[in-house]
């Protein structure tokens, strides 16, 4: 380990809670990429290109697409062929967020320190929005310029993605969020659920990454493991924020868990016991990606951000 | 033409309001190959799966798929490279009506003469159900086992259906849609409504059975000209029914445009020159395919059944 590179035996909070230089160029890179591949606000249809661009382009933390470029990078590539993949991965969750926090769902009026799409655009039009943004994520990867060559590992992706967005993934990992409202959870149940509806997609970014790379299996597994980790731990992460946290930090609705009666892991738990899985799943994230060397250094970093952030 | 068939100088439109029996047996060709790919009522998440089946599986036209197995038809295939495509366009034309049945869009009970996606199992799962929807669509293409060869092809196929279904396609039409509620529109503005509406995805039905059997250029772009009639003339015939039909026949709230103020082609041009269109319509898609000799049966069928349905 380079000595340069905090650790968690030594942490040092204060540094861990945010993104260094070289992942802010990258949120950098992956909002500009996005701004591309979104359709124009001068272009009808107005207000739904308008609606998918306020839910997309908020100042929203890009963990997806960074994992896709740390992926990349952990493998030797900082090519242009990691940037469809980055924009798919983030467009997916950013339509995910819309339909989560709509009356119907999650109910959610603040994200990201925003209103939520649907209280301004109504909640028709942030449907809609959600429904297009995810056909864009399948189109633009579908369209990646850099699959000319490599078209049988492009639908390789394309399915990898299609699996990590429906019923066996993020979609039913929110129904099981849903049916959990209001019931006690086991640990193992909480786990499996956080596992489809947001380890899915975070998992999905990290194999995207290492599949536009031409990575090979034994590389894509251990990447895997490092990713269901990270996954995981940020997770516990945004229930202890939930816990501790205040909403003009966190940028929604602080205690709005406990309030709805979900299940955290705090209230399954405990909270030491849930700092004490997160630094277990962050140990075990950095373990996965020890062999890849200084290479894995982006891949370090989020991990250490997953677990230390403070918003 | 063949003497077989019905033309529209002579209708007879009994024979006509109905499937034949080819057409009846693609149905179920598509029924079946449905069935298969989505995902079982046994595994959980159980209530996910169950709307998702409930969607899709309810007695709908298949007039999607069918297009697709006609096309291919018309270019001498009847192969198992069809299924995967005709399977993808039903599951989003099914999450579109379930996602467009919610109360926040155009709140509708009835369809198919059954209870709507979200009446029988809550307005969060249907969101969810139709998202899984589109999500599952893309994966069984990009899975299609007769890609293996023609990735290239695939990928193709992917792009158009991302294309269809997004702000530019489906999505973008029916936010033009909402906004036209209410409002007066021309008949060029509500064409262009439906072309993306319903358009987009009735001829990505055909491109895609086209481009599975590995059509060329010129008969892709005849069967284009086809598709785009035969989609707006099936929108005219919807229109028509609305103002004539009974709920109990065409299987959803009859005269519920008129009631909600939708703007239709006979509030705008009024019931005559309505079947004078469809009329045009039907003529302009059967010119389109005369050329393809007596493989165009099927498609000649179905732009005759578009123009004479009963619902």
């Amino acid at each position: 380990m380079r000595p340069t590179t905090p650790n968690l035996s030594n942490p040092s909070p204060d540094a861990l809670s945010q993104l260094g230089p070289r992942l802010l160029a990258l949120t950098a890179r992956a909002d500009a990429a996005l701004g591309r591949v979104l359709p124009s606000e001068q272009q009808p249809p107005l207000e739904l290109h308008s609606a998918m661009r306020y839910a997309v382009l908020g100042g929203g933390k890009r963990l997806r697409p960074l994992l896709v470029y740390a992926a990349g990078h952990a493998l030797g590539s900082d090519g242009a062929e990691l940037d469809a993949p980055a924009c798919a991965v983030e467009l997916i969750h950013a339509y995910s967020l819309v339909h989560d926090d709509l009356p119907a769902m999650d109910d959610d009026a603040l994200r990201r320190g925003r209103p939520t799409c649907h209280v301004v655009y109504g909640e028709a039009m942030a449907i809609l929005a959600g429904d297009a943004l995810q056909a864009l994520a399948f189109e633009i990867l579908a369209h990646d310029p850099h699959a000319g060559t490599e078209a049988a590992r492009t639908l390789q992706m394309l399915r990898v993605l299609g699996r990590a967005c429906g019923a066996e993934g993020m979609a039913g990992g929110q129904a099981l969020d849903l049916a959990a409202v209001g019931r006690k959870l086991t640990l193992a149940e909480l786990e499996h659920m956080h596992a489809c509806k947001t380890g899915a997609l975070i998992r999905t970014s990290v194999q995207l990454g290492a599949l536009a790379t031409g990575a090979g299996t034994a590389a894509v597994e251990a990447l895997d493991r490092y990713a269901a980790a990270v996954g995981l731990a940020f997770q516990v992460r945004d229930d202890i924020l939930d816990v501790e946290g205040e909403s003009a930090v966190i940028g929604k609705t602080a205690g709005k868990d406990a309030a709805a009666d979900k299940p955290t892991f705090p209230s399954i738990i405990g909270l030491e016991a849930s700092r004490a899985r997160l630094a277990e799943l962050t140990a075990t994230a950095l373990q996965a990606i020890a062999a890849f060397g200084p290479g894995a250094g982006l891949l370090e970093e989020l991990a250490l951000y997953a677990a230390h952030r403070t918003h």
